[in-house]
């Protein structure tokens, strides 16, 4: 069995609005980087909230979405000590199959892939990927890109070149997290992707289930859209001049629900438990 | 639309077995607490864990997930400060239909309900329903129950009687909490319950999925089953001397997950969606 539909959810600056202290702001970014890893989500899109005067968080939601993402053992070159990452250490780990453990270098066989950096070492490239010691990496790239390598040659002689999407053969490689000044700019932008907006007055999910899974028959893409804390997609669609109506896919995911609200995180992670229930 | 299935849900004392501080557990049960109320499970059943000799965290859980229950104005009388509660001003509100505001007495109706605590005054049953004053309250009860009170008289002479299941009209009334010695006990004596035991060995879920609807048709309750943080259903039933294949629907929730494992409270509000999406 395999999922062929490649998730991506789009989340606003402002998404962390109802939290008061970094320490659980920090939390909260760490529960969409759970809930995102455990549903295979491959693109985090973090678009610009025009609807409230909120300080945004933009730059603590993609930094600890892109710590959470990086194998441990790049880490500390990627991510010197900053305030941004102050409660890093104590968020949940996603342990997913793109973070490997140290292996004995003996071991490595040829077409094993691993997460690595590229470095510029007198003139020529090679890749940290985590082993103790550096590896001799053919082909394009700039110093300081993060890129998948593939070994292309065993111990003593480890060479390793960039992997192909048919080299990663693991159900899932961890997401990229992705900027987008706007909504509706991301929405125009995705010919080839069926858009998904979650709305509390959104129709039950149930009436359009077998039409979306029809749907993604002809397309590869699906992006789940969720709004803020403080408002729905419906104002901040509005606000940039869409009417929600225009879309298609506009479900309430929850319906009958017992609280008064539903919390971001606990919508983000409630989605896609279902949406990976019916596509796969 | 209604959704007639009474929802309930099991989880092990060693829920909180994966967090280190009491803020934690904190957080953590408030989440279990989240899950059940934005998706209207009526009971959480508490069992005892023999797989591990983690020392328990019943006590916690269970006063937390009561005390978030209780309405607020009900929460001083009921919760003296104690240690278990250190953390419970942090942790997120449910705010369902039974935690309701202070309201004008005058605007009281015959037929309102609300939560109260019953209290014997000078011979005399009374209710503290969160009003500013206590009301007289009509029926059977004892000192310290907290029942549900429907008045039956208006102001100047406000007067209360217990509420009936029909009296209760909202989507939601709030959860109970019940303790149980052992998981198989609970299984056990669910003959008009179906039981849906979730496992990452199992089969997925969407291959019993309409199995389950129409089982559905038959009984009024499910329980769904959760396993602990260190041991899966598979071990836990195993060291009561059952064997989870003696179970009809013993489903893996989440196909193809990305991470190595899904945290409890994830599993809780993931399949809790997923149930919600299948059966409203």
């Amino acid at each position: 069995m395999k999922c062929n539909v490649r998730l991506s959810i789009a989340i606003p600056d402002s998404a962390l609005s109802d939290e008061d202290s970094k320490r659980d702001k920090s939390i909260k970014v760490s529960q969409f980087a759970r809930a995102c890893s455990v549903f295979r989500v491959s693109t985090i899109h973090i678009y610009h909230d025009r609807t409230t005067e909120y300080v945004k968080d933009r730059a603590l939601i993609k930094t600890i979405l892109r710590y959470l993402n990086t194998p441990q053992y790049l880490r500390k070159r990627l991510y010197p000590i900053q305030g941004l990452l102050e409660y890093a250490g104590i968020l949940h780990p996603l342990i997913a199959p793109h973070h490997k453990p140290l292996v004995d270098l003996r071991k490595l066989k040829v077409g094993d892939i691993r997460v690595g950096i590229i470095l510029k070492q007198q003139g020529k490239l090679c890749a940290d990927a985590g082993l103790g010691r550096l590896i001799n990496f053919k082909g394009r790239a700039n110093d300081g890109d993060m890129v998948t390598v593939k070994f292309s040659s065993v111990y003593p002689n480890l060479e390793a070149v960039e992997a192909l999407e048919s080299d990663i053969t693991y159900n899932y490689w961890g997401y990229e997290v992705k900027e987008a000044p706007n909504l509706s700019c991301l929405l125009s932008a995705s010919a080839s992707t069926e858009v998904l907006i979650t709305s509390k007055s959104g129709k039950n999910f149930g009436s359009m289930e077998q039409e979306l899974i029809k749907r993604m028959n002809y397309v590869d893409n699906l992006l789940i859209v969720f709004g803020a804390p403080k408002s729905g997609l419906f104002d901040i669609l509005e606000r940039e001049g869409k009417d929600i109506r225009s879309y298609r896919f506009v479900a309430n995911m929850f319906p009958l629900q017992g609280t008064k609200t539903v919390r971001l995180e606990e919508a983000i992670l409630g989605t896609l438990a279902i949406i990976n229930h019916i596509l796969t």
